[in-house]
């Protein structure tokens, strides 16, 4: 099907509860051309949330697995040539399949051959792009919009810079200890682009390695079932704050929270997204 | 030593609990050529079991390594150019030494470039094949059976396409909440075709990412020690349904389950391979 | 800044808990160019500990990126083509920057291509070479001192080794039940080497994979941020050993271990390094 361009309205806990009914129901098949770090966290964490994870990354494949998959995530982290071009082939698949696609810029703002590559895939305009708020201020500036890498971690700082990606994508996020997402709805005098902020989780996340990483897969099966991808990319974000925070509840140190996070991922229900999600929206400044 | 290619008898629970002993006492060496995304399981399977992991991967090592090791993992999941080569100089190597080596063809049949190198790699007569429903019946069909792929995941389903891999493969498993297990066993008129059935497990089995590839690695490791593929290929099954049953008992998500199933590989003893497996013989039509 | 070549007193409880507080207070960011099998844990092992991993291994990116890090560790368990050209470049760009950088030579003294590998690194000498006996025995053999693989498991066997590669090398170790460390001391009549040996610990610790591999990449974090690398790579030991006991007390079974390890190296503090920490000092012949 094609991809609904902008959101019907406001992506909140509702549009969030239905996505979710719709990823455990459907279970979208996910390709994921990712980092070596990443791999098998991020299979657990999309089989744990309720998809169907396959890593099929070599040139010989990609674009042929792209029309298969229901979405596809794209991550920077660490690129070989081999593993670049069939990031090339398998985003120009799934785009034009009309495909949802994520681009996850690891790293592109400060390194230049693999700013070259997250450059080109612009081109083929993912669905949706995931990044700290590092990695969306530096990949904004690869487009032209002058911003150089900035070391902060704080997402505010990052929203400008995700508001100028949706010339190229339909929703981008910046995560952090409060979630930035960006995209655009239907308002009453045309579209309007929205910020929403996803509070919560935990501050043991980034002490676990390719946590980030997986929310990008996420993103992809999300935007796999959900209306449009800025509901897909609120409903990824959401899932993962309140998998963090129920986990949090069980773990005080890195590695018991990474298995109570795989594990609330799982046991997340509708209960537990009513009960804890902490979504506000807000006009952004177009 | 030669691999003998017809069991003396049907593998049965004395025969598990014999192989058992001997996978503990050798600790047989397996080079495992598999997708990124099984690495680290893989190796802590094998090491929580009993034996000795080594991903020796390369072209310029992998033949002379198969020379070194007790059996050999091939494992299609994430095949690049450079590790098919790996995979055929490596198959090559154990097949003339000897050696026994395992084929996982994951997605062998419905991926074309992958399908050849599966084909090409059936030449050199895996000792065993293992794989899930749709990926034997997969195989099969390239070999020139006819079948396709089919989307079935219920061993039972794959019996006949496992029975004629036999031609290439001492021993075949088809993996699922029952695994099938189909291999040759001197009878009063010649060998004759036996199919074992293993149930017992745990349905988070299938929610651990790269489960099903690390039970492809030990039915390598058993091969090593046991007195023939066909039992080897049966006490996998067995030691990892009765440690999922063990892990099962533990937890109820797969994060907490996937810890417990490596305790419960060491773990696992006599005494419970003989108060939990679930072994059943039944002669099949060959 | 340049790397101190001789630590001015033998690397005592005293130093590794200023080395923890540094490590703790400066997070230093280290490139791993690793094997597949370890890029997870080793991840989440420097993010537990205190520092920052970041696995960039492409040729296109390795020697920039060894300008930006802290430290770099090379593993030499799984290398490719493409990755043995990138350690080439990280090494050499490490080296003249005045970089710590670590060698870890897994297999290198039994697999020719690899020991040729090894040979070429250790030109750019490596500030740190870490390793098991075998491959600490087998890498001084590559050197022209004669000894080839021993199959040995216990590091007292490979002091010898050891000191002979300090021609090449500031620090050298060799782990087991008592990791055994040698560096050069200033003495009163110059320098002098000084043997370390470092008990406690688990038996656990080899049956969970990835765990020798994530050591040398905690010994470039340590290196990156001790006065000296002898003191950092004794600092490094005992943070693995004084975590390993921790963990020991909380799990029997490999799966729990290594997550236990993992919350145990970021739990461990001063006073648990100064309750537990087993660290003897003697000269040892040159």
């Amino acid at each position: 099907m094609a991809i609904e361009k902008v959101a019907a309205r406001d992506p909140d806990i509702d549009a969030v509860v239905a996505a979710h009914a719709a990823l455990r129901a459907r279970r979208p098949l996910i390709q994921c051309l990712t980092n070596t770090v990443s791999t098998n966290f991020m299979a657990n964490v999309l089989l744990a949330a309720g998809a169907s994870p396959a890593m099929v990354d070599n040139p010989e494949e990609a674009a042929l697995f792209a029309g298969i998959a229901d979405g596809v995530l794209i991550n920077l982290g660490t690129p070989t040539a081999a593993q670049v071009e069939s990031m090339r082939l398998a985003a120009s698949a799934a785009h034009k399949a009309g495909r949802p696609w994520v681009l996850d810029p690891i790293g592109a703002g400060g390194l230049p051959w693999r700013g070259g590559v997250a450059a080109a895939l612009l081109a083929d305009e993912p669905t949706i792009i995931r990044g700290n708020a590092s990695e969306i201020i530096g990949l904004a500036g690869l487009g032209g919009g002058g911003k150089g890498v900035d070391s902060s971690d704080d997402p505010s700082r990052a929203i400008g810079a995700a508001v100028s990606l949706l010339t190229r994508s339909v929703a981008v996020s910046a995560s952090g200890a409060v979630d930035h997402v960006v995209g655009k709805v239907n308002g009453t005098s045309g579209s309007q682009v929205t910020l929403i902020r996803i509070s919560g989780g935990s501050a043991l996340v980034p002490r676990v390695t390719a946590t980030g990483c997986s929310l990008g897969a996420l993103a992809a099966a999300y935007a796999a079932v959900a209306p449009d991808p800025f509901t897909g990319l609120v409903a990824a974000h959401t899932h993962f704050k309140v998998a963090a925070e129920l986990a949090a509840e069980k773990a005080s140190h890195p590695g018991t929270f990474a298995i109570a996070f795989i594990d609330a991922l799982d046991a997340v229900d509708e209960a537990a997204f009513r009960g804890r999600a902490k979504i506000a929206a807000a006009v952004s400044a177009p």
